[in-house]
């Protein structure tokens, strides 16, 4: 394995299908602030990749690119440490995209389990469109051409990381040189945030989740919906702590967890309302999501300066994937001149 | 249907492979000769779909880039009628690809005939390259790009006009706005030039082709190895014409159809030699090839002239499938400035 530079490139981002939820703070958010004090991440809104997920929604995946610009600004993603940019606003990635779909087989994009899964999630085995299929191939152009070196992800998303660096090595011997450089996967080692049903992890499409740019009330009325035990029917009796959505919550965002392990004991041996936890709950994701509700109303009223703020993003990762796309094409003898 | 203006334009193109041969000439080059009286016709140098084909052999596309623009000029494409230009040079065309790869299901491309027999006859249709599973997507964004009305083609390229304008009209109904022109076929009245041994079409793969750069020599040998009639014994006894060679290129290229009617009938009835009809095809095409090689060995003189028409063609080109891209991404509100 062989890396152009020593220095350590961050590749991370989302597919622009809508507001981001506290699933997202849990699972990638927080990492992104943790990664932004020590490296600059380039964050990449996936737009076009969003478009084939979506079927041509247009309008949905445009507005859903400044909803998730807020998200990140409104958490805290700071524009002077981390490289946001629009996907669809580099177009080199495009190229290097096309380019790369001649090192991978189809019978291999089937094989991928991502797609797999998320093909069975969709129902959608028969009637995929070609632009899903070969997403992990645009996911590797994506990382290859901004030179990423550590991709955060979760479990689920490892396949992509190895069907990137498998794309990269046929390359580069095809050209018989180290051109592109592979990349490591940084597991998150955060458990998926469920979603307030309890019924598999919190997404839009599930309708089980809390925006981050939820009102008071919304958090509240989440609050009192989320399943806690089911056999849990007297204050008195012994409650659940496994799979318990209240307690995952709590888990994930109590910064105070001698407190936590005190309830759970509690809980356990009987004596602790529901009403109890859920008032806690509710007390820490106002404390958290007011404030990030507050930032993200102030940056939404000046729209141009997020706009300008994506631009240079995009125009920065520009000068990287230009570099990388040169150093392919020259590779390939695809100058002529 | 709507066409943005009422103006006819054609796009054709070849896939850079390797140098064109007299199947090339008699299939496509002579109606591209015509064309260009009264039409511009875009002519592409399908590099990047060539890669596809050739599974990464670059070494060989580049080559071919400059040999198949060489016969182009060669048999008198003018690039003052006719724009050449290189696909990978108009990175729009990708990129329009790429967007339209959402609009295309897998089980569509995959029952594709014409990509269907293509890989029958690559003998891969387990390990096809996504690139050639999805260059159908490839040839409707370079037609539509472009902005092709007219598109010169054999019967068995119909299925890729009518999957282009399956895609123009998702597009279009997408959008609500028609943005991009369906296309028509040219269906070339030519029939099928085979190879010399008669086995099928002429193609280089099967090294049954005269190429368009052959010497004197080679075309002498190629006409003396070509099949006429094996049942055709002696001088005296009757011949078949149909299915045999040497007729068909006489038919393909001899500007005299009355003599060549008169030899038929002399043929069939016996008393006329194979080395006879052999002697007048080997007259014929040397006053065919001669001159075309001539002038390709000129062009060759200075390879940097040549260079420079694919340099302007591609920049002229440019500017079309810059406008298209512009209009497209404007309708998929995919500008966010």
């Amino acid at each position: 394995m062989s890396h152009t530079d020593s220095q350590t490139v961050v590749v991370t981002g989302d597919r622009t299908t809508g507001p981001l939820h506290l699933g997202h703070f849990a699972g990638s958010l927080q990492t992104r602030l943790n990664l932004q004090q020590n490296h600059n991440p380039f964050i990449l809104l996936a737009d076009t990749q969003a478009l084939a997920d979506h079927q041509g929604d247009y309008c949905k995946v445009r507005q859903a690119v400044i909803d998730v610009a807020l998200d990140y600004l409104a958490v805290g993603i700071d524009p002077k440490k981390s490289t946001i940019l629009i996907q669809s606003m580099v177009p080199e990635l495009a190229e290097l995209s096309f380019y790369m779909m001649n090192l991978v087989s189809v019978a291999r994009l089937e094989r991928n389990p991502t797609v797999k899964s998320e093909l069975r999630a969709k129902g959608q085995e028969r009637d995929v469109a070609a632009g899903f299929l070969t997403y992990p191939v645009s996911q590797a152009a994506d990382i290859t051409a901004l030179r990423g070196t550590l991709i955060p992800v979760g479990e689920d998303q490892l396949p992509m990381i190895e069907q990137t660096n498998e794309i990269v090595r046929r390359f580069n011997r095809m050209v018989g040189e180290n051109i592109l450089n592979e990349c490591e996967a940084l597991l998150s080692n955060t458990t998926r945030l469920p979603g307030i049903d309890g019924k598999g992890k919190m997404s839009r499409s599930a309708g089980n989740h809390i925006a981050l740019s939820a009102s008071s009330d919304d958090i509240t009325a989440a609050v009192n919906k989320m399943y806690t035990d089911a056999n849990h029917l007297t204050i008195g009796s012994p409650g659940q702590v496994e799979g318990n959505v209240v307690f995952s919550f709590l888990d994930a965002f109590d910064p105070d967890s001698a407190k936590i392990a005190e309830l759970k004991a509690q809980y356990q041996h009987g004596g602790l309302a529901d009403s109890v936890i859920k008032a806690r709950l509710n007390e820490v994701l106002q404390a958290l999501i007011g404030p990030i509700r507050e930032r993200r109303a102030e940056f939404a009223k000046d729209p141009d300066a997020v706009l300008s703020m994506l631009l240079c993003g995009s125009a920065k990762a520009r000068q990287t994937a230009v570099l990388t796309l040169h150093k392919v094409k020259t590779a390939m003898g695809m100058y002529y001149f």
